[in-house]
């Protein structure tokens, strides 16, 4: 796509990409070198599009009508011509760029057309070299502590199949291990969905937490009632996030107050629970429920308490993982002695599934943790080739350096509008920050006529979400669009 | 991949191969002649590369390790250079054959390559054109009654997704219309997992039936105890599903009564179970619990009485749907006059999702029915390639054709085996054919010998689930091989 010239609204935004071209060469060459804005959005063209979509697709969540041929690098084209420097990225989930050349390679390999149009059935005949593709991708970056995975389709079905993986390994625990055989009984009642074939067992979550949409993920997503409403849930137990105040350095003691107070509530439900835990399930950084965080002492003392307590540790990083908090995964910012016990992702890996580093997490008998694709080996290729993109342009660094220099830009915007950002969070934490707007929708809404895509979490949270190829000059965009916005 | 001759242990498959040469072409004229069986399945290739991947991926369920690249149309190639006649397809999910050249078209089209790369969030952004590759693929076969269509990603969450949408659905009745807001005590009672915001309601499912691995779905799920042990489970309720007496001419009277009996226990279910449910769902023929089937007067009689008790019908085509049973979906066989409320679908579709045609199935609000990726472009342009081989080959009336020449075949070796082939099952319904087999898993084993692959279902049935491209030819193949086994 060719380059474009911002229009007047995004004016300031230009001159600062013009200005940081000194700085830093693009990842990819042949990016736009700033936004460019034509018509208000939706544009015509993207409305007459929507109604068509709607008579067979809900578009009331629909946000731009988007043309993916035209969209390159940071750059999200909609089919009026638009062209926005998009720091939200498909959820998250874009990790290095729309139309990434090495990408593409990928994507028009043999090997690629042949995982395309010959899915197997993973657990009963794998392709010769799904070992191959395994151990030279998706298990390169596996987080430390876990060298086994399991592989599925999307977030919600790699929780709850992490959720799946522990109630079995407590199951048997519970059993004498893994040589016991089922009782009658238990075979019995598990026909009948009653205990104690399916065992009154439970998973239990964090207030604001989300973990998918599905009903064992749902049951443990706590993020907003409208996700949950109607919806019939597992009475699975609860405990408090913490709420931490802002900033930091000035709060320091009334938060560690409160991660003391949340952690034992936690330990009082895993012991109490009438429904008792298998495993808990927490996001390193409460991404839908508003980029909620917590310190590395916090989770240090969960892992603690769920050793203590022999309950399993889920670390969700299904939004957080594969780089965008400068680290590959954000767990590894806790410097935990031991490790979590099963790891989950999707999203920036096009893929998903489950880590794991314990023997004891194979069930005792095959066909238990089973179904028929098992995830799929053309998006397992397609991480891979992410993860050779991420190694090549060193983008976890870029990340982290790329990161402390928008939050910088950020701190001195808080500074100069305190009233539009509020709870500015998220730093260290590379590209994944946050903060607290009064007037949040507005201020997404305005962000698209200045050429900026972004997205929010929770009630009021502007959450940022850029790829890890973004760079201090889309930074320079960023911080000058919200400038714009923000003038009285 | 060049035609190989069979082995001596295959060599009446290759006669009969070679005999029906003259009757049909085949779809794909590069197709093997016949199997080729050079080693033991697994062979000493195959056998290393197990033990490589056991390291990272559980193996206990693997079948066979395969070679895709060398596996083409009804045949299936394993690392050792075995060739097999495959009428198991992945578990009935291969369409048109491996390696077809018209999918492996569309699987390099620049349109393929950005729909792999550049990943949408659906709900919030859409491609441009998704209106367009959901009309001129997934809709334009959709059942009978259904033009809307929410995409999903596997069978799983395909029927998870039909249950929120019924759950909904019934709530939002019960509230009084769509205009009617939450109350305060459903919001807060949704964050907690309770009564009234998560309602105790249930979905009705049937005994032996299959409908998923995940929790919800795993609760309706009634197969078999090895799905459902260790794992927590909705009480909701099981209607049993009629045991049919074969040969059906002989049992007629006896077979009524039976679909009687199980029509008034779903009724009296229905009405007086102590959770509610707001829909059933039913498979046309179970397939994973034995390949059991009901007439389309029992499913007649499901589609009144739901009515009348103003429950859903979600028919679950994840396995019969896509062309296999004759039909185009296995449900056209009842010849209903009021379609079904919801029909799901994966598998042979190599997408997934769930149809329906009741606005009143679009939640009141937006993001009730919501994830991040909501399906995959990628996968429905695929699909959108094989329904436009199944038309261009006009492989439904194949399968009608070349089923029935099947069936025939096996009556004739069910008279000759009667102690090897036992209830014979699936006139009339395509190559969806079963029968029961006393030493079923020793048959299966042996099948390989002769170089064919075939599943089981159930505790004893043997299933045949060819590609939608086989022919006669194929049959004659199989027919040989099966003999081969039964002879003393």
């Amino acid at each position: 796509m060719a380059s474009q010239s911002p229009t007047h609204s995004a004016s300031a935004s230009a001159a600062a990409a013009v200005k940081s071209a000194f700085k830093d060469q693009s990842y990819l060459p042949d990016e736009p070198t700033g936004p460019s804005i034509k018509t208000e959005i939706p544009g015509p063209k993207s409305k007459e599009a929507i109604a068509e979509l709607d008579k067979v697709f809900d578009t009331r969540s629909l946000n731009m009508m988007v043309n993916y041929q035209n969209s390159f690098g940071n750059y999200i084209a909609d089919v009026d011509g638009n062209v926005l420097l998009d720091v939200y990225a498909q959820i998250a989930s874009i990790p290095v760029g729309y139309s990434n050349p090495a990408l593409l390679a990928a994507a028009t390999s043999p090997e690629m057309a042949s995982a395309i149009i010959n899915r197997p059935a993973l657990g009963n005949f794998p392709q010769h070299d799904w070992a191959h593709i395994l151990k030279s991708g998706i298990l390169r970056v596996a987080p430390p502590g876990c060298d086994q995975v399991f592989t599925a389709q999307a977030g919600s079905d790699a929780n709850e199949l992490a959720y799946k993986a522990a109630f079995m390994w407590k199951r048997r625990q519970q059993r004498g291990g893994p040589h016991v055989e089922f009782t009658p009984e238990e075979i019995n009642s598990s026909m009948n969905n009653q205990s104690p074939g399916s065992p009154n067992m439970s998973i239990l979550s964090f207030k604001t937490g989300f973990h998918g949409r599905l009903f064992a993920s749902l049951s443990t997503t706590r993020s907003k009632p409208i996700h949950k409403l109607d919806i019939p849930a597992f009475d699975w137990p609860q405990a408090p996030f913490p709420a931490l105040k802002y900033p930091l350095e000035q709060h320091a003691e009334e938060n560690a107050k409160e991660e003391a107070r949340c952690l034992a509530e936690a330990e009082e439900l895993i012991t109490t629970y009438h429904i008792p835990p298998a495993a808990i399930i927490i996001e390193p950084i409460q991404s839908e429920g508003g980029d909620n965080h917590a310190s590395p002492a916090f989770f240090n003392g969960l892992r603690q308490i769920t050793r203590k307590h022999n309950v399993l540790m889920i670390v969700d990083e299904v939004q957080t993982g594969v780089g965008a908090t400068g680290k590959f995964w954000a767990h590894e910012h806790w410097n935990l002695q031991d490790p979590p016990d099963m790891v989950t992702f999707s999203k920036k890996a096009q893929t998903a599934g489950y880590y794991f580093g314990n023997n004891d997490l194979r069930p005792n008998k095959p066909y238990r943790q089973f179904n028929t694709w098992m995830g799929d080996p053309a998006r397992a290729i397609l991480f891979r080739a992410i993860i050779d993109e991420i190694e090549r342009l060193n983008l976890v660094q870029n990340t982290a350096e790329t990161g402390d220099y928008l939050f910088a830009g950020l701190e001195n915007l808080a500074k100069k509008y305190p009233a539009e950002i509020q709870n500015l969070r998220g730093k260290g934490q590379g590209t994944f920050i946050a903060w607290d707007s009064p007037r949040r929708d507005e201020v997404l809404k305005k962000a698209k006529g200045v050429g900026i895509n972004i997205g929010g979490s929770g009630e009021r949270a502007v959450r940022l979400r850029p790829m890890l190829i973004f760079q201090k000059k889309h930074a320079d965009i960023l911080l000058g669009g919200l400038e714009k916005i923000f003038q009285p």
